[in-house]
């Protein structure tokens, strides 16, 4: 079988960036194993994308490869299971979470500190509220994390440079080690809003700061990509203790290495075709068509839930998903409770059997105790989107109608 | 870019199989999420690929795909970590094992129960010894799981069916759940060796052994495919408890899903091209000349290490390595000693350093106090790894000159 890197209906640079990995690659073959975190070459073209990213430098030693962020982000968290004296690690999340944090802090036999967004604010990170839950989980559980989801999941929040810089100072006071998930780099929408790398923030603020343990994660799932089935991720881990760093090197090599097919569509994200390049255009055109489009949708789908009596949605900002609130009757509460479910699962299995909509009760997430909430993505096409939204309002009228 | 589903130079069977593949994924990609244990008809598959194997039914909800079977190990294993009463759960593993298991026992803070391997009887498994260790164990932890790797890494054994029986016998009095890794199904070479599956010949036993708990695990890292970096697995689980199951699978979902490519490699794998088809001849060439090209392999580096005067190595009946005895002099030892090494590490770093050659100390995988080891592949090629052996033994004997 005729090699694709001698097809010449494929552009030459999308070949050369192919034989550059596979050259970093054991026996020239992805079917190889990789060194734990990841092939050198790939690691290096992350480190530059980040430099390129945040003008600061990045060293390739502190990038670790991952299937998927989701696995990264447990491998760093592993270092914090040191229970002292009996008394549980704390890692500080946020409320509404992604649910891959509050299972993995179970799963590690860590305590949850919850902190609640600001849903007032756009879902932003509130200052005060974040000491509110350091200082009411002291007495029973060691605080050593505080993560972050920026943009947000499920909030499609954007946080500002100078709520990044008050949540960094907080953490610096406290000694705690900042997980910042980044996941949704590029999925940024609204006007006015624009993506800060902690990395980059830490590193302006200068020092103490940029001295401070900070974990960052980025992953091909999201963003305009969507190559969420091949399992690309990856971690800059940066002013790690050099000891627990190989402590960390040591604990990751026991599941070999992450997918390479995996690595190799990271270094697509973070290599992509340059000015010049023959792939350039068609990449451009393909990357700002699908961010455009979201911006679309991200748009659409807070207008539309803003104009339903009983909803409010805040402005989806980045990511890729809206969490609007919703008024439930008491009678829906009620009907509820009789079937024993919680409110927001009741309307969700409600709108599932009459409409064919599938949406994620708010309860999954974490939300303020009497709200109640439910998460959807910004991710059909618009016609779709449309219909879909189309049929929700009307769906939510007859509910309010039929429990009132 | 016209896709390769169309390409009239690929055989129709690998087409037709890459487009039932992509049928089964979401959105017709591999880009997209699958099921957290895997696409359906890969699972199916697997699950058909076992029957054929063993003669018995296999059902396709009891396969769970895995990034390799290290993933799938890990994963089952975490079913064991329930503490009760503060009393650590014990897990059985051979000694010299592959550390994967010793890893991840220190890892979920499970007691190690080792279990020697009989070197006097080409390593296999002595049940005697196997009463010894759980006896032995049983005041200091709960033992929970037996893990047998058969054919064994890194002692090349392969079980035989007496023996295996053996096992399920001893490891149903004492209720405990059994591992099989199985990886190396595939790779047996000696003549009189033959692969039995655990849970054919537990099966074959009928009641109430067909009752038990095994969980058994297979890659597409080994066998005639090597295809490692891709990270592919499968792991059969049976007779689990419904609602132990339901929690294993959720807590496989935070990880989302295995890499697709990875899983379609399983698929390759469980499903080969068939007799009559395109791919089929040259398929089974290949196949074939790797499989006899290791089993040459394999008896060339026993008999080379028994050439050697001071080393002795058993029979390499399967799997991918051989794992010989070394007698150290005395004064090598002391030498070691000096150098806060192991004395095998010790003559690790000195073949290493004076031929290029890299082995793994027996140390690594456990080993009989006061016996000396090493691990070593027979994968390179027959002529490297005659130059290989030749300067290993040209090694061997000015160390003991050096040592005498």
């Amino acid at each position: 079988m005729p090699s694709l890197l001698d097809d010449p209906n494929l552009p030459e640079d999308a070949k050369s960036r192919a034989r550059h990995v596979l050259e970093g690659c054991k026996g020239g073959s992805l079917g190889s194993y990789s060194d734990s975190a990841g092939i050198e070459i790939i690691r290096r073209h992350v480190a530059e994308y980040i430099e390129r990213r945040d003008g600061f430098p990045s060293c390739w030693e502190n990038i670790v490869l991952c299937a998927g962020a989701s696995e990264g982000i447990r491998g760093t968290m592993k270092l914090m299971i040191n229970h002292e004296n009996g008394v549980k690690p704390g890692v500080m999340i946020p409320i509404p979470q992604y649910p891959l944090y509050s299972a993995t802090i179970a799963e590690f036999d860590l305590h949850q500190i919850g902190y609640y967004l600001d849903e007032s604010k756009n879902w932003s990170l509130d200052l005060a509220e974040l000491k509110r839950a350091y200082d009411d989980a002291k007495s029973v559980c060691t605080p050593k994390a505080l993560c972050v989801i920026n943009p947000g999941n499920p909030t499609g929040n954007v946080l500002t440079r100078e709520n990044i810089e008050g949540i960094i100072k907080f953490a610096h006071e406290r000694n705690l080690f900042l997980f910042a998930d980044e996941v949704y780099q590029d999925n940024v929408y609204a006007e006015g809003s624009k993506f800060h790398s902690f990395k980059k923030v830490l590193m302006e603020m200068g020092e103490p700061y940029n001295k401070m343990e900070l974990a960052s994660f980025m992953s091909c799932s999201k963003g305009y990509m969507g190559e969420c089935g091949l399992r690309g991720g990856y971690a800059e881990i940066i002013n790690l203790d050099p000891a627990v760093k190989a402590m960390y090197l040591k604990s990751i090599s026991a599941k070999l290495c992450p997918t390479t097919l995996g690595q190799a569509v990271m270094e697509c994200v973070v290599n992509p075709p340059k000015e010049g390049e023959p792939s350039y255009e068609s990449f451009m055109k393909e990357k700002q068509g699908v961010l455009s489009s979201l911006a679309t949708r991200a748009k659409m789908v807070a207008d539309t839930f803003n104009s339903v009596p009983g909803m409010s949605c805040n402005i989806v900002q980045g990511a890729m998903y809206a969490f609007p609130q919703i008024t439930l009757p008491e009678k829906a509460i009620e009907a509820a409770k009789k079937e024993g479910q919680a409110a927001d699962v009741f309307y969700a299995f409600q709108l599932l059997e009459n409409t064919g909509i599938c949406i994620v009760p708010g309860s999954g997430f974490g939300q303020r105790p009497g709200t109640y909430h439910f998460r959807t993505t910004i991710l059909p096409q618009p016609d779709k989107l449309k219909v879909m939204l189309e049929k929700f309002r009307e769906f939510h009228s007859n509910f309010l109608k039929l429990y009132e």
